[in-house]
């Protein structure tokens, strides 16, 4: 079946680039000297953390304990859960690390590691935890200047029912960057702040076995990452329009988009109404710092080829409106066209579909079906 | 089971605000001489369906075919497909059509229009259609003063395998108002435009048996709906954030919201991290026309209560950050706190989930499942 056949909106994990981007992560994680535990939130599928984890020690990063059991069901053994722990999702992520070899919760929160050291003596396993740090994003983790935070780990490295594998970072704001100079800065301090932590917590006598750091973008341009032991990006095995905007890939490297057909065309206002919308690409606003005026995605032929100057205007449930910056000429893009959109946030993008239609070479090659809920 | 003992992030919907909210549009649309339709998109739910059409004629409105083939094997059999009929999709229709009393699809293209006769012509079945127009909107639909859009409708009307309906339209820039004055304006072009072509269509012979028009913000202010046949409004069904912001509802008349926990909790930023990101609650932007700092919805106590000029400052993928305006007391909101979060848009923040928990004074009394895809 080709491409041209599917009925639309539809999603489209074009292999050969994904495959390419796996590939070139892993090598550049071997470069930088720190083991790769890819993220596999972007595309929640075995199939592409299979490809992500080739050749690797086989661990991953997930964002939910829905996900950790989908991929604990899928042969993956080793698992960090990237968000900090609910109370009330202990009792089953003990259980969920009864059957892994491994599975790393995150705590930012006394009360958080007393719950779980609780659960752990309760339910009689041990608990692998990482203490989550703040490296400048303010989304989640402690403070590594403050002395309550050395405190936090002193206390998860001396708990019999814990298992305390070391820090934790994730720096998000690197999202939030204009230029490459700025995801640099970010990077840098990434990798800093948390060695600088991990050297102050030794100092003070916690054992720290592991350094974990890493996103899409700060990975994209480090050259150094002397004292980090792990890397956790994610989005690299799609990308996405943010991607490109920041620097991150080529519009080439973007495996994940969405196959739309034209079902309304506007000549008068320069527009086509296509039949994908904020249920198939996600409101995400994409890369606004970048480019003010970046709309909802990258419209592109179905061929792949980037429509120049148009953009994905507006979103409503159902329906994208594509304006183009030039006149639409009599006979092109009549009414069924099919067009593909590079959204801006392929995680959000792809979670609205319960499959992915994947391509080599716009063959349709298989049908890969990501795990939903939490 | 209390709502309370639910996993988080989960869908709730309040059973007695969405029948209070049905029995009211029920009620107006009596009232203004109007046969209701209701969209169902915003719920996707049978259960929610057969409310909104207790004591109607039974119709229904839909965004997607998916939609349409399950509640048409739920027991729907007159229903509108409200979104312009991508050619591809014609041939699914056609046999849908030919196991339902009705099933009106949506043309707005001389192409469409062909391509619908020459489907229900090669299937042996006779397409019912609607004519779409665009009251102000620009989303879709055909610009009633023009004299090509006259002649579309008669193209439709003369089609011996299309049976012509009437026309069709949406304010959907009902959305854009910042006042109630300027949701009336919208209200009464919604009304006028469609009324006016219908006039005009059958001053040039074409018959108009119906005509449809509806949004819910358009609904909540409308007064006199002369020479409109049918209303289509389906958020006022769970109503959310962006229908407070225009006047449409109360804060107490939202029957849909977003059960989350405290996972992290930050008062030197004054934040609490809770367990629902862009995955659960959309990243919609909200009625920022209205308010630019409304952020990502509106943070309630367990109970629904309103947490006085809180914000959902921002989302990721499974994390939200809510921020307070005053200081978070010690001892206040701990870890595993539940809150309810009102999403700033409803249709999108439901069709995240696989299931909603559905309760009656904060006991569950039943899981409704959405219908997904397209």
């Amino acid at each position: 079946m080709r491409s041209e056949q599917l009925p639309t909106p539809a999603a489209l994990v074009d292999l050969d680039v994904l495959e390419r981007n796996a590939s070139r992560m892993a090598q550049r994680a071997a470069r930088l000297g720190a083991r790769l535990r890819p993220h596999v939130k972007t595309h929640k599928t075995l199939e592409a953390a299979r490809i992500q984890t080739r050749g690797s020690f086989g661990g991953i990063t997930v964002s939910t304990l829905a996900e950790a059991e989908f991929f604990a069901a899928g042969g993956f053994a080793d698992i960090t859960y990237a968000v900090p722990i609910a109370p009330a999702r202990l009792a089953a992520a003990a259980d969920l690390a009864r059957r892994v070899e491994r599975l790393n919760l995150l705590v930012d929160h006394p009360d958080a590691a007393d719950a779980a050291a609780a659960c752990a003596r309760h339910r009689g396993v041990r608990l692998s935890v990482f203490l989550k740090v703040d490296c400048g994003y303010h989304r989640a983790g402690v403070d590594p200047d403050r002395e309550e935070s050395v405190a936090l780990a002193a206390r998860l490295a001396a708990s019999p029912h814990l298992d305390f594998r070391g820090i934790l970072t994730h720096a998000g704001h690197a999202y939030r960057c204009r230029t490459a100079e700025e995801v640099r800065a970010v990077a840098a301090a990434e990798r800093d702040v948390t060695a600088k932590f991990a050297v102050r917590l030794r100092a003070a006598g916690v054992p720290v076995a592991e350094v974990s750091i890493g996103s899409t973008p700060t990975l994209a341009v480090a050259d150094d990452l002397a004292g980090v032991t792990e890397v956790r990006p994610g989005n690299y095995a799609f990308f996405d329009a943010t991607q490109v905007a920041l620097g991150s890939c080529a519009l080439g490297d973007v495996a994940f988009s969405v196959l739309v057909r034209v079902i309304g065309r506007y000549p008068e206002r320069r527009e086509l109404l296509v039949d994908g919308g904020a249920l198939a690409l996600s409101s995400d606003p994409g890369p606004v710092q970048v480019d003010p005026r970046c709309g909802f995605g990258i419209p592109c032929t179905a061929a792949g080829e980037p429509l120049a100057g148009w953009r994905v205007a507006s979103l409503s449930q159902e329906h994208g409106i594509v304006r183009s910056p030039r006149p639409i000429a009599a006979g092109t893009f009549p009414i069924g066209t099919l067009l593909r959109i590079v959204p801006n946030h392929s995680c959000l993008a792809a979670a609205l579909f319960d499959r992915y239609a994947v391509l080599r070479g716009g063959e349709v090659v298989g049908a890969w079906c990501p795990v939903r809920g939490w």
